[in-house]
This record gives C-alpha cells, sequence and structure tokens, in this order.
C-alpha cells in the first residue's frame, strides 16, 4: 500500500519575517523544490493586522505555514506521498530560512488504502 | 498561550463519492460552519484521472482532504486554533458524509508562542 507522511512542525522564535507573504511563497516553493515534488498552485491569506497562511497544492499533497508574527511563531505542515519523498527534504529548507530558536517536530505516516 | 488543535483522520472504504469536488467542497463547507470557523478561501485541484485536493482556508486556519478514489481513501486535516472551537465538531459532519467504514483519527495539540 502507498505510504504518506506528514511532517508537522511548531516553530518557535523565528528571525525570518512572519508577515511577509512574498517571502513565505518563496521559502515554501524552494522547500516543495528540493523534495523534488511539484507545485500545482499556491495560496495565500493575509491577516490583519498580522498573520499570513500561505498553501502549496503539490502533485505529492500540500505543505502549509501559518504565522502568528506576535508570537513569532509558525505552524507548518509537509504532506507528501510518492515514492523516495522525503518531508525532511523540504523542512531543511524552511528551518535554514526561517531560523526558529527552537522547535518540534512529529512525522506522521499515513497508510493509503 | 493560545492552543491550535489539529485533528488528522485516515478514512478507508468511504461510501462518499470521493471524485466529485463539488460534494466535497459542500461537505468541508458544512463541516467548517458547524465547528463555528469562517471560510476565507476555497481552493481545489482535480487529479487526472482521478482523485481530489481540497482545502479550506479559515480564520481559525485550514481544513484539507485529498482523496484517493481508487483506494476509496481520503486524507483529512482539520486544524483550528480559537477558544473553543473543537475539529471534533468538524470531524463528525465529514464522517457522517463520506461514511468511511473504518477510519483512524490522531489528535495533535500544537501551542503558539
Amino acid at each position: 500500500m502507498p505510504k504518506i507522511k506528514e511532517l508537522l512542525v511548531d516553530m518557535y522564535n523565528c528571525e525570518g519575517n512572519l508577515n511577509d507573504e512574498e517571502y513565505l511563497c518563496g521559502v515554501l516553493e524552494a522547500a516543495a523544490k528540493h523534495a523534488g515534488a511539484k507545485i500545482l498552485q499556491k495560496i495565500v491569506h493575509r491577516f490583519s493586522p498580522v498573520g499570513r497562511s500561505v498553501i502549496l497544492i503539490l502533485a505529492e499533497t500540500h505543505i502549509s505555514i501559518h504565522t502568528w508574527p506576535e508570537y513569532k511563531y509558525a505552524a507548518l505542515d509537509i504532506f507528501l506521498c510518492g515514492e523516495g519523498k522525503n518531508p525532511e527534504d523540504a523542512w531543511i529548507i524552511v528551518k535554514n530560512s526561517l531560523k526558529p530558536r527552537r522547535f518540534k517536530t512529529k512525522m506522521i505516516e499515513r497508510i493509503i488504502g
């Protein structure tokens, strides 16, 4: 049966600008490419006064980030199906870009069918 | 510190039509409303030959479903922040609509800040 891996990451005290959706899109796009994923759609929502949601729909499922700049916190989900695809490959790019001082990861394996 | 709850559900042997994006949108919208969430954006992707991704961006984060009709399987994520908001309230609507014969749930609590 095919498997999907979903990596959930809580990022604390991020150095990167969590309120800049263009920057966040660029980070997620680079992350998706580094994991060998194909980007199909990009969705952005700007919250007022601060906070952004960016979601990439991938051929291999999705990557999402929701940010709370007032807490320097972001919630990242990297959800990838497909042989040889590894969410860790995307996470390393996000980590090196947003530079959280502390983070918590949780890997979930989901079995299709 | 505010908390976010994320409910991940693997749904097996679904009776509902996993290849009908209008139906899936309707189910997720009803689920979001039942959980008291506000829908901000709706995104749909049709895979060929089968399979759909539907994501609702909410004021309270997101709900996503990715379907593999060939396996009668769907992966549902209900990610809700906000005082008194409970992903279980959305899940009950999806469960009663898609009628999976078997399912596996996992509740994750994420702490902001």
